[in-house]
């Protein structure tokens, strides 16, 4: 028996990679999160189907009760595919997932995907790094923990181009933590559902996005690269 | 007539997205640097393949020759596949390219890939990042221009996790650097040939991985998340 941890894609039910195609299709189970697009499960003909993401008025399942659900079926059948946008360790608590189940002695596989954080701006024609532009990239989680007494994010600490994901929720605050080190005036792209029929693109700065309407999922990119942006597909 | 910018992923050939298999089949002419696995290009049966990475011996193609190359064959043909390791935008002068075609009126349409700075730490069992541990992550090039007056990398701009791309080359300036702002027994992993039969996976801390011998392609990642790929990995 194992468990394949797979990453679905940033939403293009074609941005998935052979590699993961194959996993669904030998899966007897499949644990899923939200996904853009559940055209993907269509490779998984036959396999018990299990949603562990958001239900509309109902709470998340807790961590805890993922795990549990993840051995269970783990134990009782013999491939698994546990499915998570994107990448699975981008912010995905893939590896919390992994360590609990080699804790029970399963065994795990892990398959990259295309993270949004990247293939968004890819598709989109922002390129995270540009010769001349950006010789680098910080790709940060902007939801912290608002218990947390000590935030670990450091905004200061951050390369040319910055991507935020999950920054919506706390855009003014995380905007502002970027303001205290760059130019207000400095270019910001927000992409809502990058990569599927929905995309939206808003264009702003540091110092007016927030004030912009903005709906979830959606990601920030922040900095120069944004103009190299404007200057492909032709905006001024 | 149309140019595709496609990421060719990390190496595995099934780490290649569905939609770059579709573009590949249509291709009339593809554009190649060296790859990982030429098993890809099988994908582009009765294509033109053009291949413009480095010969054994022979210099590079500079980017001049290859944005005429890019130019005159997307003139000449209707599918052209200008196919790029990873994602074509990381490091990769895609968007110069894009520019390029561009400016000459021809259509371009991107189609990003896994890039190695994730896909090839994700599939060992490294997580970039990790609940607790790092909560963010840089991607940086190790390799600037010696000739440049001034350095853009800023190596006291980066997140929790660092990776480092085209970094073996200069691995002692890149880890001299980073130990000005980090402990030096900050744990590093190397992955040589990531998602390949021949990678190589070589531990140390910023203060001594430069002595290891270490042969190209292969990106370093800094940080603690190096502690949670042993704890997966079962490594003391
Ligand atoms: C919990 S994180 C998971 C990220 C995922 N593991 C990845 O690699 O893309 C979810 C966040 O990713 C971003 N995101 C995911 N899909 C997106 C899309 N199609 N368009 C814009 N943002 C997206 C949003 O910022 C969202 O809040
Ligand atoms: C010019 S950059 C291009 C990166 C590419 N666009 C991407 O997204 O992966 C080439 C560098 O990527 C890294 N790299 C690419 N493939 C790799 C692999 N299979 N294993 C380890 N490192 C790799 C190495 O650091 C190499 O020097």
């Amino acid at each position: 028996m194992v468990v394949y941890l797979v990453g679905a894609g940033p939403g293009d039910p074609e941005l998935i990679t052979l590699k993961a195609v194959k996993a669904l299709e030998k899966a007897d189970v499949v644990i899923y999160d939200r996904l853009a697009n559940e055209e993907i499960l269509k490779h998984a003909k036959g396999a018990k189907l299990i949603y562990v993401g958001k239900k509309a008025g109902e709470h998340y399942k807790s961590q805890d009760e993922i795990n549990h659900i993840l051995v269970e079926e783990a134990k009782n059948n013999s491939v698994v595919v546990r499915l998570k946008g994107g990448d699975p360790f981008v912010f995905g608590r893939g590896g919390e997932e992994v360590l609990t189940l080699l804790d029970e002695g399963l065994e795990v596989e892990m398959i990259p995907g295309v993270t949004s954080a990247i293939g968004v701006p890819t598709t989109i024609g922002l390129p995270v790094t540009h010769r001349g532009v950006a010789t680098s990239f910080t790709v940060v989680t902007g939801h912290e923990d608002p218990t947390k007494k000590e935030k670990q994010v450091k905004w200061d600490y951050t390369a040319d181009t910055v991507v935020v994901l999950m920054g919506i929720g706390q855009i003014k605050e995380n905007t502002e933590e970027l303001m205290k080190y760059r130019d207000p005036k400095t270019p910001v792209c927000v992409i809502e559902n990058g990569t599927s029929p929905e995309e939206k693109i808003i264009l702003g700065t540091l110092e007016n996005i927030a004030q912009k309407e903005i709906n979830p999922p959606a990601l920030l990119v922040i900095g120069n690269v944004v103009d190299v942006f404007k200057q492909i597909n032709q905006i001024k």
